[in-house]
């Protein structure tokens, strides 16, 4: 998985720095090869909990320019569905031209470019009328103040079939997916419960995971231990060592699909580990 | 000020409602002539506090597509100021073909569609040499962590020249506005203090704005009000009537540049209220 990824970390090493070698390079402290969601997944997930985003739409006034405008989306087969104005300027653009991108950006605290986005690139259209009534509950049930003007003989659903997916997951962390992946791709099962059970984890089980990150990793001087993230394949923790913090990522022996499977797989890594003690 | 906004309102009541009448519509209880910034200016004061935005480009690869990215950017001479590394698909798009737009959209809770955004449209070149030493200063100053790769001898600044800009502030109040005004435009120069100010207001002198809504405002019911809004040239309020809440605008005698002189401006406000109790 995710081999688009070590290209663009050779990307990132190939930067031409200033000042030589660079002191931030760390070897890493766990194996890479560990299960992790591939980009596609990643983006699948985010595409599921964000709702609002840019929409590029080739403007016809002034014409030839690449026009962003912001709008509210649902998510449609996978895809992203959208309830437009015949008023607005990309609802005009899109009639007259269906090239469009979608930016989806993650919101959040400290560096902006450490957090993870990506842009859908596809033809936007009309939806066809035999999927309206299913469009309308998918879009009210995320929007519920558009039930005011879902209605209006003036505002039009439209829908992206995806070409492909430029995706950033944050510094060095990129890839362009084809459609074919975005669409065979789902979003994390265990994304809205991931920060409840990060904050258990934190709360009441920090020895569990010096534990892990001292057996389980190269980290083996860690002293405090911090879950960072959690997916259907495994965890992410931030090992303090006498380094300082580093990353260590572990993965699950089966995929989790509940909250319970997550908990009875970190069970089986914290034992594991202390069995090597 | 703001004749455009009377037509796109005049849209919006053009919509294809279905149920004929709409009992939400509700006249103004002030007067519609209170001086109020225009939306050029509304939309540099936008521009002034926020930092992250979707820049448009035309795709080389997927040809031809309206490519949306994330971007950091500073504000410089008026202008969109970005520093892009020649690794990034925006900065390829933009060396084969300049033009672009900036979306710029501000963050909150709510409605997503009733928030404030705007979107730049332009060409996107690289910045001349000369102007290099004040742009990485006014970029660090806003970008702190850009220090460590400003100097990368494959980053690049590019800037914007503004050709017409789209601004939304809300529902029904939209216009688009020229390069020129908006050069001509400057951010509220109160934009920084009004968050205290409005708390202030708020903790402290409610019975001062009621009396301003009761005497200064059709809204002569009013049994308790809340600063909603402060800038160069008055302030609004959420007017609690019989009939529910109802926004009130009341415009300065003179345009308020520090916060010293927009308490000035309320107290005669309040004064000339009080006077005709």
């Amino acid at each position: 998985m995710n081999t688009d990824n070590n290209k663009d970390i050779e990307k990132i090493k190939r930067h031409g720095r200033p000042g030589g070698a660079d002191d931030r390079e760390q070897d890493l402290l766990y194996d890479s090869n560990v299960p992790t969601p591939t980009h596609a997944e990643d983006a699948r997930t985010l595409f599921s909990r964000i709702s609002t985003a840019t929409l590029c739409t080739m403007s016809i006034n002034p014409e030839g320019f690449p026009y962003g405008s912001f709008v509210t989306f649902a998510e449609f087969e996978g895809k992203p569905l959208f309830l437009i104005s015949a008023l607005a300027e990309h609802t005009k653009n899109l009639i007259k031209d269906p090239k469009a991108s979608l930016m989806v950006s993650e919101a959040g605290e400290g560096n902006p470019l450490a957090l993870g986005r990506f842009t859908l690139v596809g033809n936007c259209t009309r939806l066809e009328e035999g999927k309206l009534s299913e469009a309308k509950e998918a879009f009210v049930s995320r929007h519920p103040s558009a039930r005011f003007y879902i209605d209006y003989s003036d505002f039009f659903f439209f829908t992206m079939d995806v070409i492909d997916v430029r995706y950033i997951g944050g510094f060095g962390r990129m890839s362009w997916i084809t459609g074919k992946d975005w669409a065979d791709a789902s979003p994390d099962p265990l994304a809205e419960h991931s920060v409840g059970i990060i904050e258990h984890m934190n709360d009441d089980h920090r020895d569990a995971m010096i534990i892990c990150c001292k057996k389980l990793s190269l980290a083996i001087d860690t002293n405090d231990a911090f879950m960072t993230g959690l997916d259907r394949y495994g965890f992410e923790m931030s090992a303090i060592t006498n380094k300082g913090p580093r990353p260590i990522r572990l993965g699950f022996e089966n995929k989790a699909v509940t909250s319970e499977d997550a908990r009875k797989e970190i069970i089986k890594l914290v034992k594991k580990a202390r069995q090597m003690e």
